[in-house]
């Protein structure tokens, strides 16, 4: 998507160690315009028209999640990192190492909000490691929902999480995919 | 505002301990169309034309905010829970007490999305002891920012968070306010 690598390379920054921040539009910062173009073109990828919810993460995935779930007119869920005492029972959950806290979180949903009648999008700003989006697809699994795919805006195509998904077949679509970032600027894959 | 709370009353789960449960359309379900409409909502309340910037709090405000920030054009800055390695020095800080988590947390905005040129709104989806919106108050009095003044969807009016901030001046607007609450039902402010 040439709207989010124009924004990527001219705001854009990248830090020691491949750390890509976006923070001035996409995770910090959040740009509605830009959500809500991302947003229409996952409903280009994804024309399914029986999709019932779109499944993000807290916290950076929801003002995306808010946006596809406009665009597809359809609830959003986002799963949270368990910790608060507000969360009963009847969960669905999936433990994940979180390489940006350095420790192992547990994703969790409640079971009242997704079910084996559902055919759900998981939509995500960022793919790295894909720690965050196994869990979710764990998550629709559990569930017994059907996977619609997985929508991503930005993926750092040097690391993992996108090759794992690619070929354990789920319909995985990357906005931007990052070949490569260092101090001399930031690559794109081509075919994307 | 009649939508909403008709909402709460139909869907709302009045837990012990005064624990409101709107988890299936505000902030763990999100219905896109009542956060299109709590927003349209706080447009008319906020008709101010020079607000530059909603602001929020991770991770339950960010939807709420991002409609906001699509309805007002404006960006939305969500200001963090301190623990990621990703975020480097030039921050507005402020702490908080918990009551979800039953500790002391930090809340952060980078001073890049954040200045003395900026009219703020704070959006969140929830206000009882009103911690959260006094740090982010605190926020934007470190910005230098001015503040348009707090839009929250669901107040707890039996618990002191609303009370404060309307005493200290705040331009404070509740969409529903809830005067109590338990097995018997919800009873709602009339003024609201």
């Amino acid at each position: 998507m040439k709207l989010l690598e124009e924004r990527i390379r001219k705001e854009g920054r990248v830090l020691p160690g491949g750390i890509i921040k976006v923070d001035g539009f996409l995770n910090h910062r959040v740009d509605p315009k830009l959500m809500r173009a991302i947003a229409e073109e996952m409903r280009r990828l994804f024309p399914d028209e029986d999709i019932t919810a779109i499944l993000t993460c807290e916290a950076s995935g929801i003002a995306l999640g808010e946006a596809c779930a406009e665009v597809f007119d359809v609830p959003m869920v986002f799963a949270k990192k368990a910790k608060s005492d507000n969360i009963e029972g009847g969960l669905y959950k999936s433990e994940i190492f979180s390489y940006t806290y350095k420790k192992t979180v547990t994703l969790i949903v409640a079971k009242d909000w997704l079910g084996a009648n559902d055919k759900v999008l998981i939509i995500d700003d960022f793919l790295a490691n894909g720690e965050a989006l196994r869990g979710l697809v764990e998550i629709v699994n559990q569930s017994g929902a059907k996977l619609a795919g997985i929508g991503v805006a930005v993926e750092k195509g040097f690391q993992p999480g996108g090759k794992r998904l690619r070929e354990q077949g789920v319909n995985l679509h990357s906005l931007a995919i990052i070949e490569s970032a260092d101090e001399t600027g930031i690559t794109f894959r081509e075919d994307n």
